[in-house]
């Protein structure tokens, strides 16, 4: 229904950022009696990570200062990821405009994928956009898809495998344009 | 259905009280050979602690002398939380009557999130309540609202929300009886 | 339509056996690297415990020769339980034979909850046997009740709660059963 | 519907694969702070190997190298499990195809369990191939059989009971053949 001329360019997301409190993990942090603090992570999750790096897309995996995970837990999480790490704010969007614009890209070139509150600017604003299918309702709202998996399980290599159907979509949709215009 | 005339006061909670296992956690200890424990809760409970404290909510959470939750573990939800964390016995009330009592509050103005049998009288008496999903039958009974989302998994979160949502409304309940009383 | 005269005695329960792993845990265990082993039991199932104990049923927890509980998750299952803990073989009603009879009970005054192949003939012998709501078909169909609720998350306490409502039922029908004697 | 003649052989499996992450773990790994990192096995799992082996199916694990079990887990799940542990790497039909050939065996006699992409082409050969109900769809799409368990928590064991069954169907055709052959 939504042709090529109803979009200004087609979605070809080139940078992903991704939230990794409740995104990549559950949201949950293992608390122990010793001080030992854990989070787990899927490998389904990162093997979507390394499909979008494979097609070019540039993963940035974000913590919040608040976010229990740790500087040696961020070194280990950028090892099996391949992935930049950085740390934002309360407002995600401070930290990130400046990466996109060094990127030279717009932000309907980026895809962003959070899961509260703090993340509605950039859920509205990104070309893509999702939350995990256990988010709260304020993030629900902002995001353009909300995964069936939840945070931890398979969110975001849902997100991935989304981005990348986009991606076959809007390159189909260039290519039949080339032949419609060269056919006129 | 029920306007403002029907109840004394509006539901404008001043100090949540809410039980450390089973609510802000899922009820699991994870018991290892070598004698560590560990429990897990979920950053999305921590925000809505948080939303609670930044809208002059006090929020303290209770630990049972029978909780798997030694001091450390305490120390360590007090700093990540900014909560107090208070030990009760068999039977809450008996602790949380004095600090309802110390901070001149009555028990319409509190809202408690319990999950088991020995929270059935607290979640009666007070203003607002909650359980888990997953609680027993007994507590469910007793509690004003029953969260969608289970302990240690978000139910935390949605009993903020909750009550912020029913702050809201006692708020413009009370604005509108001063229109309506000054336009008399 | 079961009356008190359709059975030989009503069922009340003075011994519980409860296999450990899948009913009480959820049947995980977490390996790590570094050689710890760890496993998850819900407070939950632990006041289900207390709740038979404190109305003099006796709860006995089975662990197997194959089960990786060691000696000291063992002791402090034993110590944060109250119950003793029997290591059984491959046919738990070898060891169990002995204990039923020690207590000078018949096996209609035992309640068992186990989840595997090698529970069914105690699931089939005793007065009152359940299995968590994720255990295989054979179990299922060997036991007199399923629970909702999955090994590790409420099971115990689902089946705890249903011993000793039958309990309650069984004693209402014996009075009732005196008064109809004493009357005629 | 389908008889006999309507295939090869019957489906009588001697070896089987089995992806160790994702399919006997939950593809989930807990990373700590201090860098240790668990992964968890559910017992109801390694109770369906012994299934298999006491009915002489051999079972191979198969970790691969990108996946975050680490030598002293491996030692640890086959002393655990009794199964020899193969690593393999982004095809794991290049390191099986010997595998099968050294034990005189055809593919149709192999059963396959992976949950991701890399392991299509072995779903598609094997005799008899499933994947945890929570596998991505592509393959979901190329596996014989999609369980209803998830990884992690029972889907080895829905998978060795299929199997077992299969095997009683088989023998049981192979019995009323030879009957079907000696009456002519």
């Amino acid at each position: 229904r939504y042709g090529y001329f109803g979009q200004a360019t087609p979605e070809v997301v080139r940078l992903m950022f991704c939230i990794v409190s409740g995104c990549l993990t559950e949201g949950r942090t293992f608390l122990s009696v010793s001080g030992e603090e854990m989070v787990s992570i899927n490998t389904r999750d990162t093997v979507g990570i390394r499909m979008l790096q494979s097609e070019k897309v540039e993963v940035v995996l974000l913590t919040s200062s608040e976010d229990p995970v740790t500087e040696k837990l961020v070194d280990k999480l950028a090892k099996r990821t391949g992935c930049k790490i950085v740390q934002v704010g309360e407002e995600p969007l401070n930290e990130l405009k400046l990466i996109v614009e060094q990127r030279k890209l717009e932000w309907k070139d980026v895809a962003y994928m959070g899961n509260d509150k703090a993340d509605v600017n950039c859920l509205n604003l990104a070309g893509l956009s999702a939350v995990p299918g256990d988010a709260p309702v304020v993030a629900i709202n902002a995001a353009k898809y909300t995964c069936r998996k939840v945070g931890g399980m398979g969110a975001v290599r849902e997100f991935a495998e989304h981005i990348l159907l986009q991606r076959e979509k809007a390159k189909s949709l260039m290519k039949q344009y080339r032949i419609d215009c060269s056919s006129k």
